[in-house]
């Protein structure tokens, strides 16, 4: 396919991602993270996190997410997550089979869910009828592709802390969400209070890979919802992660692979700059569209989706030529995903072609 | 590293997979599987395995065996296998945990089990104190380096079956075990009755990749133990592997990167020539060390590994300057594996600095 | 406590079945339901219920529930149910937990789903990210004190049947719903397509014990949503449902005792007089009530429950010599129960209170 | 049946304990144990044992055991137990479903692990592919009836501690361990060292009743092996195994009447009066078949089971009369099992029809 506006893991891999995993591909290496690279790279992800926090590269973003929360969570447990949460919608039940835990899903605003809103999901504490709530997941950006300010995040942080529960965010395309608010993603996640990241890597260029990253929080030393201090319990989950991963399959053998490609992804700030490209992509369409009135902005572009309200005809005939997918049939919402690879020249061939089913329609 | 006899995963990605990669690099894909490459790759795989089975493309045999295996299981179901099995004692509990049902470790020798050491796990039926036996899971080659002969995996699969239950094996590896047995992969695995197959390629040149395939066996009409006709279970799981897949976080979006690998690996039975090669160098270490009073082949060399007992002396000084494990510390039974990439000259070194340390002992 | 509005099971133990429990202490029985009762007792309540079905004893209602649902999920399967079922809210996750499924919410209606709510779930058929549908959990009568008709069960029936899903009753009060309903438990159960029932006893006078069943639809031949024959499902769920409750640590040794009081409590209707006296009374209270201003009825009162809506300085006074529960905060509707054993000068003495508290406010 | 060897679950209900249930019967309470009795007996309870601990009622032993374990344990653990213990082989594989943990057995004599026996399961420690040993569970007494010193248990219990891993104690029967003893059980549980103990009823006389106990180990400040302060993980379980409990379906509605029971139970000592009838009966019967050459006692007589090997045609015939199992069907070793209303007559009537058979096959 020449282009696709489906999802920005129907792009491939960028020249120097594949170029890192050829240069790695020298000799012999021990085997499950134990080789010079992982150790290495693991490192200087931590630093660009502000320290203070131990990564662990997993496979895939599903991955990610469920080695992240079992990180805090017993089974008798809840997961607070806005009902359009990926882990909601799109993992199979793959949370509650792996962690044992439930999913308590939110009403959410655009993808994001407000303090408001997380407090009618704190309830029953104490109640043995209860699953107990013990930590907030959000998207950042979200899967409607809007973004959290750090103001948000960190008053969603002293929220859930307040209540001894902590907070996640899955970031499987964080690089766009800091290249979007301007600012290293340090000061929006590790600054603001999160408890565990995932950090993508696959939508945004690499074969491959991503990371999980426990924080620290020393700070935090009032006992959380289960009786345990909370640095007590993010310590346990840094520390044992290692058993999570592994009993949750996403322990990779030729780890180095994976190291490689993170290593190439922060040097120079690749990964900012691929962010940078799909975030553009998404702005120069938007504005392209402006003053078509059979095309309604439905979400704020703020990273790199585009979603819009279009007649049924339209998407149809659009979808003829162009890969990318209604998102609500109710509305028929479509949504249009912008790559490290989408070009200047993609959008216009795509806003062509829908101007002129607009006219040849009328 | 220069060379590693520590595991066949120490090795890199042999330099056509690292090609075929990179070729499918272009343009964009549909992703989780729906690509071109992934569907057609999947065909040739069932052809090469005789047909009349369901392929699915994972990441690692953690996740390959899981998979399959929860395809035949319910939770009061029991997994039999060998003690020494991967299963069994490397994988964390990870089966337990994602399947709810339970591993039963039977006596095994030298990684293999008998028959008559499967009738001793096959009890408790209709008990309901019991876990009911499901499943064997055997390894060929197995752990131990050591392989099973088609008539024997007949005769396990006849005996499962006449109870009711099913046959996995755990093919990691199986590359090794077609190339030595001089067979092809159909002939020991389709052709004798094999329910489910972890069909391994990391260990064998892959960047990362594995298949699970589960055969059909349309044959089978009397009902398994758990009531249902056994061909009706082995549709399901191959009909619903795709969601047990999906919830053990084994779903790869760029799927068509593990396509293009397979591709390329069946492509002039590249797989068997980079097994021949690490078997080969197998047989030449051992043959290598022939005569050397201070080192014992404890297991038959019918793999890419090679297990001696050595003195205790001997393998500290030799790990010095060799990557490699002690298996057994009871008995300092080491394992010296071999890999796609080993060459003659990487054994002859490292002979000849086992002789060196030898002579300077004296 | 004199009295409890609370929960019908703030009640004991009826005489009669107390006297059967100490009938059945003598001697020395076998155990696990091997004994001389239980296989004869099950007998008659699958007979009660029209026979063709298979049922076991277990403790208690969440058991009932989740062993029943068991019998039909595979870990990547979804329960609907209403999002006021007991299974969604005062489970504590045990569902999840234990069968490894997840529960999909359903918007309700008065604790009762029509069609087109339930239609709303079932969604996502053959798409891997999703959790597939497989069978629907319904109250009868529902935790709100409504009933289904039976027409109404028997649509969600053959609605999920149609989608190759099953339908299962909580009926921890079945009794009440029969003896409202005026009609045997089998003409609104097993002649409306019911896969499985939980069947409660110890809400209405029993010390301790309820039934799972499993009725066998031989008329189900089309192939479920796993791809396996629907009559079959239900056969290997009678069939293994023994296991599920060992697993679920709801087999009871001293069997006979539950077995006894089934026994008593089906002698003579034993189960509607009970239920009868409950709602009766819970009738009674709806019309002593009529008229008073400050109380409004809230939910149809068609079982031994009455919902009302009071302003919450009479909750609160009430409180002070009733038990019972506000059931929600937001509309401060409170629940009054009532037991086998309330009796009528209970009701008046509750009236009387709450009449005269109303006077003193004004 | 008139007696039965079996098992003493086969055995009724003390006519004091049915008293019990009968006179708790009276009114209404509130349920899930806010009743008046049961806080007010489990602090008795919590008082036999030596205060410092808090006790949970749960229906049976099975899911005594599984409450107690999950309290400490997480999916990547492994719950060492001997090969033959009632969680290894009669719980169906319960334990590792609920848990998510796995069970490694250990090599025992005569039920019994020593501290050699039990450091073979101690290993893997901090190695990511291995479940991480964290709690060992013995019973006492035994399976095979004998039982451990207290000097034994605490033995057991400072290994444990000393690897950062926990003790619970199955005590099943753990009133004729104490009765046999001669030493209340806090001498050899709590001052042992004990973290957990199930507290067994049903087998000694009461219709439905176990206890889950957690000490609470002040002094345990080390970290244990997941990390955890010792003492934080005791509290940890004590404070959320009321969730535990909900989730295993193990939350009595009607607690009131298994909190009678237990009152009565431990007044005047009856638990110890019951278990020393059993206790007595059992070594009768041992002395009474001394000096028969057919019969050899081959486990110690230290509780309520007399364990023999004897010819198979004598245990076929006698089978006939009386019932009881043959335990280990390869030696012919039988279990005859006594119960608080084995009386001596039925001993005497067993022995006689015993040597009868035994005359007549000559």
């Amino acid at each position: 396919m020449k282009h696709s506006f489906g999802s920005d893991n129907h792009s491939g891999v960028h020249p120097q991602i594949m170029a890192a995993i050829q240069n790695a591909n020298e000799n012999f290496e021990t085997a499950y993270g134990e080789d010079k690279y992982t150790k290495e790279v693991l490192g200087k992800l931590e630093t660009l996190l502000g320290g203070d926090c131990t990564a662990f590269f997993v496979f895939n973003g599903t991955g990610a997410n469920i080695v992240a929360l079992q990180g805090f969570l017993r089974s008798y447990n809840s997961v607070l997550a806005p009902a359009t949460a990926h882990i909601n919608v799109d993992e199979c039940g793959a949370v509650e089979k792996i962690s044992s835990a439930r999913i308590v899903p939110l009403e959410a605003t655009d993808g994001k869910v407000s303090p408001a809103q997380v407090k009618k999901g704190l309830t029953g504490f104490g109640h043995q009828h209860n699953a107990q709530p013990k930590i907030l997941s959000i998207s950042q950006p979200t899967e409607l592709g809007t973004l959290y300010t750090p103001q948000e995040i960190k008053e969603l942080a002293d929220l859930m802390h307040s209540h001894g529960c902590y907070l996640h965010v899955d970031g499987s395309r964080i690089s766009n969400a800091a290249e979007s608010l301007g600012m290293p993603i340090k000061e929006f996640i590790s600054d603001c209070g999160v408890d565990a990241l995932s950090f993508g890597g696959t939508k945004n260029g690499l074969l491959i890979g991503e990371a999980v990253v426990i924080f620290h929080r020393p700070e935090n030393t009032l006992p959380d919802n289960n009786g345990i201090p909370m640095n007590a319990q993010n310590m346990e989950a840094a520390r044992n992660l290692q058993y999570l991963r592994k009993q949750t399959t996403q322990l990779y053998s030729k780890s180095r692979f994976i190291a490689a490609q993170f290593d190439e992804y922060m040097k120079n700030d690749l990964y900012l700059k691929l962010a940078g490209q799909s975030n553009n992509m998404a702005k120069y369409l938007a504005k392209s569209l402006e003053g078509i009135k059979e095309v309604t902005i439905s979400k704020a572009v703020e990273s790199n989706a585009v979603f819009a309200t279009i007649p049924v005809w339209l998407s149809e005939e659009l979808n003829k030529k162009h890969y990318f997918y209604v998102w609500d049939e109710e509305t028929n919402e479509v949504r249009w995903m912008c790559s490290f690879n989408t070009r200047k020249e993609d959008i216009d061939e795509f806003v062509e072609d829908l101007k002129s089913i607009i006219s040849s329609h009328k």
